[in-house]
């Protein structure tokens, strides 16, 4: 109803974030909490959008040479005390089965937190030779971390990811094969396709994953100014390898380690998607992310109304667009259109009765409204299906656009842990030269729940060591 | 080598058919044991066949209209004995999580042996009104049912299936749409893209769906003359929807219990594929479903051979074929032949040094090796994009024939209880008219471990009820 104010469908995100993100993820239908603490249910929805992340991210993960297979949910507890830092890592958070079939079992299997260690111990039987190497696998997978104070799809007790675990005959190969995951799966994928402003760059020794040598990472700052961790990428160097003797023959004859790596990323991303994108007015979706790229709303239902509507949805999608129609007209109009901006659906096309009688030569009219850039405007039907794709890729690049002024305008360079510490809790990031704050100045942030996300080398590439010359650390308060 | 005997790689069907089974499974690296009693590693051979097998149940489940979904792996202990039947189904077969977060649990949880208690409770919750209807889900996931004589993809404690669950307004439209998986979805898929001529028909009472109605299935005969149960869907009745309370206000205002469905298929269909098509030299995979249709073999590793595998692989690829080069020639060429062959691949290349010279003017020649058909042709390097595609299409109806003959040849039909179990245990399917075998003589063949696998009408459709009259029950031993 043009000219009359709506009643906010969401508690302003300026009001309360934590509120506004939970009531978008339900009224959305993204998700809702499961009867066991901790636990969600993905609603189709939420699914949908999860599906089209898996694509993106398998046909990537594939590119790098990486085959999928599938490796039990179950793991015997004695397999999780194998690796030192990992058994540490992992404890607290483990959901422990102590009956199968009716029976106390002989050994308690923990449901996987993670698989290095089922792996591992595959692996160490396929790597016999050189010529085994290196071995690249990728596992989709739910995993089981049991979460004291759970939030829907930022942190719950199960999780669906994709995890990779691979091994070489080097380390430099190693080394690179986890900079390429990094770089060109998991950051090309989140720019391209999620239009997030991602920051790569590597975990201190306090945040690294448990048993790694070095961990990489992309970082991302959501709607609050807090950051969210978006995928990381381990070298485990040979300590797994120790662990369970994975060894293989070398061209030159010896029995040498193999230098191995992990990476991992989780529906946290579709939660990402919603504190990084979302307005007060709902989700707002990349185009080449979005399961509906358009909707094509029947005002109302009289046949000759549901009849254009389904030919308009029928020319977009074959022009190649995912179009939906919408014609459930004994739900009232106002409600349906709120309902699509609440699930952020890049572009709205409303079809009425009045439509069809302006331009009949080139079938009617119809109002477009774009999530992104707003407004509403009236096109020609038989044009829609010509304008849509240039258009979809506009508010993809307005998307990213913005998320990259968010993170610029926010974010201050500071020279004093206690500025930083400030910046942090003000709801921003910092940025401070590593050489300052030290981990004894990463400590003393810690206390006021400020860590640090990654460090970065002044000219934006990802350090080598932690202590390289002119390294920044960014700072913030996360997810 | 031609003209050498091949000393077998696997032990003969005829010899020792579970045997022959599991070498295959271990041998092609479709999957292996994992260390947790049950569960199955499966390899990226293996997985990569599942994904196809995913990738076309899921489009075709879609086009049915039902949307993905994802519910937690862990059900509150209690909401399995919410419907009697199932209760008693499953409960021997439950792995129960007593400890989560170093903590006991106020209530344990058991792992989904299947997800219709959790999917009710929420449905309970979504459906309101005749506007919510229909409800169709569907879910890609894992379940435990804790097996004690575990066999790769066959019997595994845990499996990878698709669950689906649906709630309509009518008892019709629930039956509707119980047979449209059924027949539109699984039977299609099973006869078209894996190439098995499976029989659709109804399950008896004593082998329904604990909690069902009516249970649909699709049955295969194995190399051996076994059956196998390939997907079932079943008509719930109101049997849930009266456990959880899930009720719908109708367009005539009464509160009314939605009718339901559920369906199911699993990784047990990779079992199916090496067991109905798998000979002496390994595994045949019907080229719609093989993740390689085509392997493009250097015989010898100089370097024009080389660049002619990979030329002719790419102009596979460039036809739509899936092709892949093997260029491993420090393993000895007769080693990877038979590799390919174990792992069933419908069509190889070899390419040898001799290849190039001949033929120049069609960018030589290369030895064509049909997997199903048998037998090795030269033929143009440059036919080949232009042959295959016909060439894989011949393959797969091959196959399919192949399957078909087969379960004719060692149906029986027969007149006596004795006789079915005599044909049954000796290897082959029967068929006797139900109003001669009646449940009382089920019981007796069960005693002998031979069971109802379905009820078909005479015509070959599917029966609406147990005791329609001229009824045959196809009887057999079962995987």
């Amino acid at each position: 109803m043009p000219g009359m104010a709506k009643s906010p469908v969401l508690t302003p995100r300026s009001e309360d974030f934590p509120r506004w993100y939970q009531e978008l993820v339900g009224k959305a239908e993204l998700a809702e909490n499961g009867p066991v603490r901790g636990t969600m249910v993905i609603r189709p929805y939420g699914y949908a959008i999860w599906e089209r992340m898996q694509q993106g991210m398998d046909a990537r993960i594939k590119d790098a040479g990486a085959q999928n297979a599938y490796f039990p949910l179950l793991i015997p507890q004695s397999y999780m005390t194998k690796e030192a830092e990992h058994v540490e890592g992992f404890s607290p958070e483990l959901a422990v089965v102590t009956h199968g079939g009716g029976k106390e079992l002989e050994e308690p299997a923990v449901i996987r937190p993670t698989s290095e260690t089922i792996i591992n111990d595959h692996f160490s039987r396929w790597i016999q030779s050189y010529r085994d190497l290196p071995l690249l696998i990728n596992q989709w997978a739910n995993v089981v971390r049991w979460e004291m104070r759970p939030r829907l799809f930022l942190r719950t007790s199960e999780f669906l990811w994709q995890e990779g675990h691979t091994a070489h005959a080097t380390y430099e190969e190693a080394r690179d094969f986890a900079a390429r995951i990094h770089r060109r799966v998991y950051e090309d994928f989140m720019t391209e396709v999620l239009a997030i402003d991602v920051v790569p760059g590597r975990k201190t020794a306090r945040e690294r994953f448990a048993g790694a040598l070095n961990t990489l990472t992309l970082e991302a700052m959501m709607g609050d100014g807090k950051a969210l961790q978006m995928g990381t990428s381990h070298e485990l160097g040979q300590n797994f390898a120790r662990a369970f003797g994975t060894r293989y023959l070398s061209r030159e004859g010896g029995r040498e380690y193999v230098w191995q790596t992990s990476w991992g990323s989780t529906t946290r991303m579709v939660g990402a998607m919603v504190m990084a994108h979302g307005d007060d007015d709902g989700l707002r979706l990349p185009p080449r992310l979005a399961p509906v790229q358009a909707v094509v709303l029947a005002v109302k239902g009289d046949e000759a109304v549901l009849a254009k509507v389904r030919e308009v949805t029928d020319a977009l999608r074959a022009a190649g667009i995912r179009a939906q129609a919408d014609d459930r007209t004994d739900t009232p109009f106002g409600r349906r259109a709120v309902d699509w901006e609440l699930k952020g659906v890049p572009v709205r096309i409303e079809i009425g009765p009045r439509d069809l009688e302006r331009e009949p030569e080139h079938g009617g009219t119809a109002m477009l409204v774009r999530r992104v850039r707003g407004g509403k405007e009236p096109v020609r039907a038989d044009a829609l299906p010509g304008l849509l794709p240039d258009l979809l890729e506009e508010e993809q690049g307005l998307l990213l656009r913005q998320s990259r002024e968010l993170r610029e305008s926010r974010t201050s360079d500071v020279r004093t842990i206690e500025e930083a510490a400030e910046a942090a809790t003000a709801g921003g990031w910092a940025r401070i030269p590593w050489s300052v704050l030290g981990p004894e100045g990463e400590e003393k942030l810690a206390e006021r729940s400020v860590t640090v996300r990654c460090l970065v080398a002044e000219d934006g590439t990802v350090p080598e060591t932690d202590d390289a010359p002119g390294n920044l650390a960014v700072v913030a308060r996360a997810y």
